[in-house]
Formats: C-alpha cells, sequence, structure tokens
C-alpha cells in the first residue's frame, strides 16, 4: 500500500476542523475518515458525511466480523472506523485523515504503526479552551465543562504524538498542519521500501 | 532546548550536498554539523569549514572527555561530531543537519532521539550510483568500488530511518527533503512538552 495515515487528536474545541479547511487546498488529495457511530443523528447530521448511522446490531456484527480498525462505547453508543474505506484509500495512495481521541489514537498506531503520522492539536490554553467553547455556544454548561475535564485528561497523552500544534494562531497553526501532512506523506512504510530495494539492487 | 536535529545518511553520490544547496533558501535558518578528524586535509580543504582537522591524540583526549556526540574509526583515521556546536545550536533553537553513515545516525539516534528526524537519501538505482560516481570522476576505480560494496551495505539499514529520498530528479527531491526538514522542526521534545503542559494548565 502507498499511502498515509494522519491522526489528529485533541480536545472539542481545539480547532482541528477549521485547521483542516485551511490546509485543503495545500496538502493535496486526501481521504477524510468518516466515524461509525450507533448513536442517533442529530439536526442537520448526513448519514455518509458526518457519521455512517448504523443500529446497534449492525455495529456488534462488524465488531464480531473484524470490520474496525478501532472501536469504542461512549455514553452507551458505538463509535468506529471502518477498516475497508480506509484501505481502499491507502491502496489508492492517499493520505488518510483521522479525526480521532487518544485511544483511537492508540489503537490505530498499534494496528498500522507503519503508516501512521500523529499530530495532536490543543489551543495554547486551557483558559484559552474554555473561552473558545463557551464563545462557540453550541453546547451545554455541564457539556463544556466535561469536554474541559476531558481536555485536562487529553493533554497528559500529549507525548505520544509525533507532532503537537498549538493553535494559537490559524495560519501559523494550518501551516504547521499542511507540514506535517505534507511530511506523513513521505513517510516510509515497510511494503514499500521493500519494493524499492527489490528494485535497487537489480 | 527548541532545537532540533536531522540526520542525512546515504552512499556517496546519492547527492546529499545537492539537495541540501537546493533547498537551504527553503528550509530556513541551520546549523550544518561539521565532523571533526583527525585525516590529513586534502588539497582545498579548509579547517572549520569541511573538518575541523585535530590530531590523534587531542582526538582521544576528547573521546576521554565525552566530547563526542559520535565517533568512529575509518581506515586508521577518527571522524567524530562534537557535542558542544551541536548543543549550542539546539540552545539556540536552530535546526542541526548532521551528514553521517549509518552507523553514526545510530549513536545519534541512541543519545539524541527525542531530538531526531532522519532520512536515508539514495540514487534510485544501484547502477545509476555507479554510472554518477564515474561521471563525476573525482575518486579512482578502486575508491568507486568500494563506495558501491558500501552502498550495497548501508541499504540495507534503509528501515532504520524516518524517511527515504529517492533522489532521481534533483527539484522533486529537494522539495521532499523541505518538507522534512521543516516537519523535523515541529518535532515534539520532551523538555518542550513539559514546558508547554506547564503554561497550559494554568
Amino acid at each position: 500500500m502507498k499511502g498515509a495515515i494522519l491522526v489528529l487528536s485533541g480536545p472539542s474545541g481545539a480547532g482541528k476542523s477549521t485547521i483542516i479547511n485551511h490546509a485543503s487546498d495545500a496538502i493535496g488529495e486526501y481521504y477524510f475518515s468518516i466515524s461509525t457511530t450507533t448513536r442517533k443523528s442529530r439536526e442537520g447530521e448526513k448519514d455518509g458525511v458526518d457519521y455512517y448511522f448504523v443500529s446497534h446490531e449492525a455495529f456488534e456484527e462488524g465488531i464480531k466480523a473484524g470490520d474496525f480498525l478501532e472501536y469504542a462505547t461512549v455514553h452507551g453508543n458505538y463509535y468506529g472506523t471502518s477498516l475497508k474505506p480506509v484501505n481502499e484509500a491507502l491502496e489508492q495512495g492517499k493520505l488518510v485523515i483521522f479525526d480521532i481521541d487518544i485511544q483511537g489514537h492508540r489503537l490505530v498506531r498499534a494496528k498500522m504503526g507503519d503508516f501512521v503520522t500523529s499530530a495532536f492539536i490543543t489551543p495554547p490554553t486551557l483558559k484559552e479552551l474554555e473561552k473558545r467553547l463557551y464563545a462557540r455556544a453550541t453546547d451545554d454548561t455541564s457539556i463544556i465543562e466535561r469536554r474541559v475535564a476531558n481536555a485536562k485528561e487529553e493533554i497528559k497523552a500529549l507525548g505520544e504524538f509525533d507532532f503537537v500544534i498549538i493553535n494559537d494562531e490559524i495560519s501559523k497553526a494550518s501551516k504547521e498542519f499542511t507540514t506535517i501532512a505534507n511530511a506523513a506523506r513521505l513517510k516510509q512504510n515497510g511494503e514499500a521500501l521493500e519494493k524499492f530495494i527489490k528494485i535497487w539492487d537489480n
């Protein structure tokens, strides 16, 4: 497989989507991995765009069949990444971008480490994160408090990532993201190397 | 320390210097590590530019004093990298570029892995390497044969490097090198992370 994987993690409110949108022209063709979930779709969410929405039974059949690269349960709902579209994109030589949490990062790295580059995206301070979450006003206070508490835990896993992007200023963060995405494409993997060595000494 | 290390290895004739020169405007300020050696300087070589030329005794005193980040003996001469200028450049936040062999890469990674990104630069084929070495006509046939034999061995260590640059076309190779060098600067290191986490949750 010729493609590469870029895992992005970081607290909700870190600006991951904004950064990807800003950088999308500069990073070339990529496949943004869409998660599968058993939770109900919210207003405005589209199946196959925001998530693949499936039933509890269908998800558990997928687990049994080994269809998931990683999955987890959050508040009684399953969330996971199907292997098939990821492998297809890798076969096509695409960069596959994941927006998953630190547990997901661990699982993807354990299974496909050879292809993985990872970056943790964070606001410059915890206070700034809180400010942004209240400013965007899409969540209840209780949800914001939970997100902030999660962020406090997640930041401890910073050392597991190849890169940390401190999103202080969007143009700077997007530029860093572009560099990291382009480097991720260049990361070598065992299979590609074996092929090269065969051609090389011939 | 805020800087980063980029180790370049690859056979003589791979085009390392040409690539660095091509990319030097695009990669920003860097310190190119100059090796220390006990071999006699050749015509045109300058002390402090091509190498630091020192006596056998001075080199061995340096070894005893722990002055070298890495060193090796090649055909009876010592070659090594002094720690001091490397640490100074890292303190100044610079990217330190090494052009060392695969053994040197192993030693630098073992001692300063937290700061290291590495790339192996190679011509597309062994035949092309031979062609280039004969074309540049700076070495005797016996030396070229030794370089080719070395290259055959070195290529086996490809898997130890973060990146492989196949220097088929200089503009493409320089562009890849630029991406890798800029990503190397963004690589996180433990010390910087600790500092960040202190500021973050305050």
